[in-house]
């Protein structure tokens, strides 16, 4: 029963998240529906990410086990045909060993958070960002940003509901930039907890508008206490960008 | 009266394009019904470019005669209350003489094509590229695009129901660049015929698909037939980008 590794893009936001859930259609419920079209059987297809409800992917990625070998290149254009017209594509499909677990061997994770600092709504990338309207102050999230960076504790960051044994997670990466209207956050970590990169962007954003000041950042980490996190940014502007493996 | 000009970003995908027509609601009668809400009487809103069914702008300019004098960002503001949850944005709006007008004193205007070019359909921008699984050589679009920059009588590249006085226009600027998986294309001109920037992309895109040549694309023009002209490309990966007034 060869293994299928899966590059997945999808628009979160007519989505109850990744997971399979009871309240309605999600990525991976999806997903399956066309596996089970594909190769007459229901098959698990396990994601690198759970992403919440209204995340998008640029490049999720997951495993699935299909009783018959096919070609790859037959996967992932069976399965885009079966998922139509559902927003998710099926970038890829690779063979991969047996032991391959997309959740478990991710190394690396790399996230994107996109908001459009602006007054008027946004008419094209509606769903697709957080606009605000007051002025964000860029460099200095980017400044409190770096508080972040490093092995910690991110109790303040982490959901009360998420179930990760420790809150103890290393953050490689993160940054803030301007691109004229869009201020764009990058975050990189081996992994995440439940609403970590939302919570930690509601509140570098809370710095963008002068209600925070970097130091301010750092005392929340330290503080080890939710109750000092910022407002948790809105999911439709975060994006699940890559995740990486290592080579075996 | 006051005369403000406004510029206005728009998904092109629910409308009936820019101009009021009577089998839809279009651009102009959504911001139309905005300023009647407004200002309590209907007044015409008239655009710089007549953007086609499904053809995207992230800065339409425009003009509108308010019966009062009104502070610009009140109006933009107001209209923003007013239109939604339509996808139309104004950007802004700010008072102009009396004589300005949106469409006629227009110098300059820039279009953006976008095509994707990959297998997989997309699921993020879905509706906002053109799709294209076969590769493209975007180096040779380049190439070939650059036969059309000049004064030409462009009537190879010109809907049937195009209704200007001449088919001779200047196309000042045309280039295709990639992006990784994105080809872009860019088109400057004072002013362009109906689908002209459509017409030209569909048959660049037969140059980067390999069933046209650079020289083919030149002959074409040159022949001044509407026959000799590539399909032309979906309205969907086509956005007005913005409109330059010369100062007064």
């Amino acid at each position: 029963m060869p293994r299928y590794k899966l590059t997945i893009e999808y628009d979160g936001g007519p989505f109850a998240g990744w997971q399979r859930v009871a309240t309605g259609p999600s990525v991976q419920s999806t997903l399956e529906a066309a596996v089970e079209k594909l190769c007459g059987e229901g098959r698990d297809v396990v994601g690198a990410g759970r992403t919440d409800a209204g995340v998008h992917a640029l490049a999720q990625a997951a495993h699935v086990d299909l009783p018959k070998p096919l070609e790859a290149d037959v996967v992932a254009n069976a399965l885009n045909a079966h998922l139509r017209p559902a927003p998710i594509s099926v970038l890829s499909a690779e063979i991969v060993a047996d032991d391959f677990h997309a959740r478990f061997d991710a190394v690396h994770r790399v996230y994107r958070y996109r908001i459009l600092n602006r007054r008027a709504d946004a008419a094209l990338d509606r769903g697709r960002v957080w606009r605000m309207g007051r002025p964000l102050d860029a460099e200095a999230m980017d400044d409190a940003a770096q508080a972040l960076v490093g092995a910690h504790d991110f109790t303040t960051f982490r959901d009360t509901h998420c179930q990760a044994k420790s809150p103890v997670k290393t953050l490689d990466v993160a940054r803030v930039l301007r691109f004229g209207e869009e201020v764009e956050l990058a975050f990189e970590a081996r992994s995440f907890l439940h609403r970590q990169v939302r919570s930690m962007t509601g509140t570098l954003a809370e710095v963008g508008m002068g209600r925070m000041r970097v130091r301010d950042v750092a005392a929340a980490l330290a503080a080890k206490d939710r109750a000092r996190c910022g407002p948790v940014a809105p999911a439709e502007g975060l994006y699940l960008v890559r995740v990486d493996y290592a080579a075996k």
